[in-house]
């Protein structure tokens, strides 16, 4: 394995050993707790490890020894730590479970399959002795798509695909890698840079998710304008299931009947389990460049980057943030320090130019050769001021760059302060987009002040334009709120069931790149209807007929 | 019904009232026997319509009556015509046995419905009652994909789409549109373009082809690096089953579970039949450049098209013709003519560059505005020089666009003249591409030979690279050939099983852009593998449970 499980939080984001900027800086939280109309934060500490109490592995000893015999002793673990790690995923609901303690969907047992042989002979072996599979990538979910729920089994499994971590070749005349699922987003990287190639798939969740992942729910990265999404990138794959090996072919395209590779794009693990897919990737850009934009609203910024799509300008990432998340970020980071007289000019000059409270940054991204990034940020420059924008220049670009991945590291310290934090995403025509984006933050805006813990406490509701296609756009909301301590469940479920109740009802699709998995469930059927869930049922019955693999995930039971 | 089916020839290519510009000239035909080795061509004409004697309809009076209550007494015919119209496809197979008076698959009844409602009405009471239903669009399928072919039924009807032709609505700040499935290209393209807008899709078939059939066969028409293949532009459909309507979302993108519109690309009217399709149009392009370039052989040609794709080139249509294709096109075009003073210095001018039997030529469009254009092409030429290929300028371009629908033509004065044509096509990634072309081409030509009705005679075999993509690109092969009359569609048989064993043997897929139907039906297994064909059975099972949709297409009975 070249990625250690053991040097990530079990109930938290990413490294242990991870710095805590924020929760050494004092100033930020007596900030914040204004911003939430708070008098004080409160410390609410997660429960360690040490303190839990597991309920006993449901694991018979006889099936004990039938997956040892299949994977080697090694690889099938139940102490506490293997299944307080793969209980749940990384959502904020998963994460108010772990911190309080709550560890009822930790699985049996823990299996770390290291060959497709193994998995399906784990699959196999599960499906007759009747034992839940619940396959497990990174692990980083925020939808509940690796709960290790039993559903009407007695034993519940997770196939830990992180063993099965290897680059197995590259086709750099096709253009085209395979690895094995379970390899990280870093490990996948270093062994295609070394080749001079990139699959340049960047999720927030890049350093803890893997191939398999990635595919599974359908994901999109950080550039995939330019990139593409699982769904464009992913040439074929190979799928175990408790029925056989499933595999796809690998041709550029085809038109010989529906692409199966297609199903596997957001199955879940409810199908099977990815063990191996080739990718499409693309030599590594000679030059890259990401710089900021200023729009005077939310609208003109989205009209531009729909200007951009329909010319057909190729970014590799488009990304606008609305007024409350610009002013957020600014305040956030000046807290505590001293305003120069060149940020008081500046704060001057913006307002002579009018840009006021609706103000709205973009960062706007370019990769390719040096020719291609010119042209296209040119294109691109000459949109945006067509709109009004003005140009921040590459620092703000680069800033964002170096932080793509922290954002995740900040809902630790805020969980541990009382403070409740929750993204969500969706996406829509660009013709929907300005009523769904007014209906989503009104509805947040309103749940949560009906489940703020006192009386003139209240939330921050922002939101970024993250991806962007011809005829449409993703729109990604963060949620800050006071935790209601004595029920910090059921306010989130509040807040969760009037966004996406306002999203379905506004066209939008119950998620963009997080996937279905438990939480987005009681929506589904509305998104697929009947007939669409049948066919999935059906293709589900096919491959896995015990229906053993991730109970309960994109399917209503 | 903007389109006049009474105009278009029952048993051949097209308007009727087309005018065989190829026939008229006594020389091509005496030229063209040479090539073929063949003394001379013999007159073989097809069997007029009058001459024909149909079994008759197997339907009883009751489902007559029946049908006729659900779509109207005039949407139900079974007159000679219409049922002969409607027995089989537009492929060199279909055309043998049209020509000699075959009508042994014609449909008991062809059903013209008006709306989604009556397709859903049609498919219920077949049904109920047994009847096979083929869904037909435009009836141009190369594959077999239309024939009325009754199953294990008693009767058969075809569902011809062409009354449900409707446009429905623009959305052109998101820039799609929505039409009813049976729309012809040219009908949909009017409507579109009256709005500024195009879909882009120009397969050979244009005018003649419908919007559910492209979908339905998952086509690519010849533009497609630009505009994209069906599964590329198509938002979202409704697929009218015999369990109901099956409505797929229109989001940009979204991470809600597999995506089921990837599901009715390819289906071929096995689970449904698509009665309505919203579609990603694109603003009008200012301007359009096609141009020719002179390459020294195919490999430097494809080399340059991969090299371009690779630096992410936005060409419409980069089509290179391989040798043979290249010199068969020009002495076709030259027979009969004077050769020019200019002529001869051009060929030895070439000769002194050293472009010898070999040489190829490449069609290069690009659309979009202005300086797009100017911008892509420049990109490409620098690339093309790169590769020792020379400029030909926008004349051979401009030709192949004003001739870019007539080359289907050619087949009814070929079958006139007792010469064979048939075209395949596939695609792999660019590592397999050289081998894939070679032993194809070798399959083809060794079994043209084995076929030719006397010593001495031969085929030609040519062949064209016709869509690209960042990991690979298709190829199209046309090969004439003197016909064995005593035994022409053994003859066919021989030389397409050659030719996909070869396909297949060599990683490519059995089809890029014309489907399975039934002529590809000996591959699919091996292709889709065993589970894979399972899925596919299983979606069938669900949507169509009687299994009348389109019997022994896709899938295997």
């Amino acid at each position: 394995m070249s990625f250690d499980r053991t040097k990530i939080r079990w109930n938290g984001w990413g490294w242990a050993a991870h710095k805590d900027d924020v929760g050494a800086h004092e100033a930020v939280w007596t900030w914040l707790a204004g911003e939430l109309g708070m008098p004080a934060l409160l410390a609410t500490p997660a429960r360690p490890l040490e303190e839990l109490t597991l309920q006993p592995s449901a694991m018979s000893d006889e099936d004990r020894r039938g997956l040892r015999a299949i994977v080697g002793a090694d690889s099938v673990r139940d102490d506490a730590y293997e299944r307080a790690f793969h209980a749940l995923g990384r959502s904020y609901y998963d994460l108010l479970r772990l911190r309080a303690g709550d560890l009822s969907t930790a699985p049996d047992a823990v299996v770390y399959p290291r060959a497709t042989k193994e998995v399906l002979g784990v699959l196999a072996y599960a499906a007759e002795r009747a034992i839940a599979v619940i396959p497990y990538g990174g692990g980083t979910s925020v939808v509940g798509g690796v709960t290790a729920a039993r559903g009407k089994f007695t034993a519940a499994i997770t196939l830990d695909m992180s063993a099965m971590d290897k680059f197995i070749e590259i086709d750099s005349v096709s253009g085209i890698a395979t690895a094995e699922a379970g390899i990280y987003g870093p490990v996948l990287e270093k062994a295609l840079q070394a080749k001079g190639f990139t699959l340049g798939h960047h999720p927030q969740s890049f350093e803890f998710s893997t191939l398999g992942g990635w595919i599974g729910h359908s994901g999109a990265g950080q550039g995939s304008n330019r990139y593409g999404r699982a769904e464009d990138w992913l040439v074929g794959a190979k799928l175990a299931t408790p029925r056989g090996l499933l595999s796809t072919g690998d041709f550029p395209a085809s038109a010989a009947g529906p692409r199966l590779k297609d199903l596997l794009v957001g199955s879940e693990g409810i199908f099977g389990v990815i063990t191996e897919a080739t990718v499409r990737v693309r030599e590594l850009a000679q030059e890259s460049d990401y710089r900021g934009y200023l729009f005077r609203d939310f609208q003109s910024g989205a009209a531009a980057i729909r200007d951009a799509m329909k010319a057909g300008i190729v970014a590799t990432m488009l990304r606008l943030s609305d007024a409350a998340e610009t002013r957020f970020y600014r305040a956030f980071s000046q807290v505590g320090k001293r305003r120069t007289v060149a940020a008081r000019m500046a704060d001057l000059y913006l307002k002579i130019r009018k840009f006021d409270d609706k103000t709205c940054v973009l960062i706007a991204g370019f990769e390719g050769s040096g020719s291609e990034v010119a042209a296209e940020r040119k294109r691109f420059a000459s949109i945006v001021r067509k709109h009004g924008a003005m140009a921040l220049g590459r620092g703000v670009g680069e800033r964002w760059r170096q932080g793509r991945f922290q954002a995740p590291y900040l809902r630790d310290p805020l969980l541990d302060r009382g403070v409740g934090v929750d993204t969500l995403e969706t996406a829509a025509g660009w013709s929907n987009l300005n009523a769904l984006y007014a209906a989503t933050a009104a509805g947040l805006e309103k749940a949560i002040l009906e489940t703020v813990p006192r009386q003139g406490a209240r939330g921050i509701v922002m939101c970024h334009l993250s991806h962007s296609y011809l005829d449409g756009a993703s729109l990604y909301f963060t949620t800050i709120f006071p935790r209601a301590l004595d029920g910090d469940i059921a306010q989130w479920r509040t807040i969760k069931k009037a966004a996406t109740d306002a999203i379905v009802a506004n066209g939008g699709t119950v998620s963009h790149h997080h996937g279905v998995g438990e939480d987005h469930l009681p929506w589904i059927v509305q998104e697929k209807g009947e007939l669409g869930i049948a066919v999935l049922r059906a293709i589900k019955a096919t491959l896995d007929p015990a229906a053993i693999l991730n109970p309960g995930k994109l399917l209503p039971q």
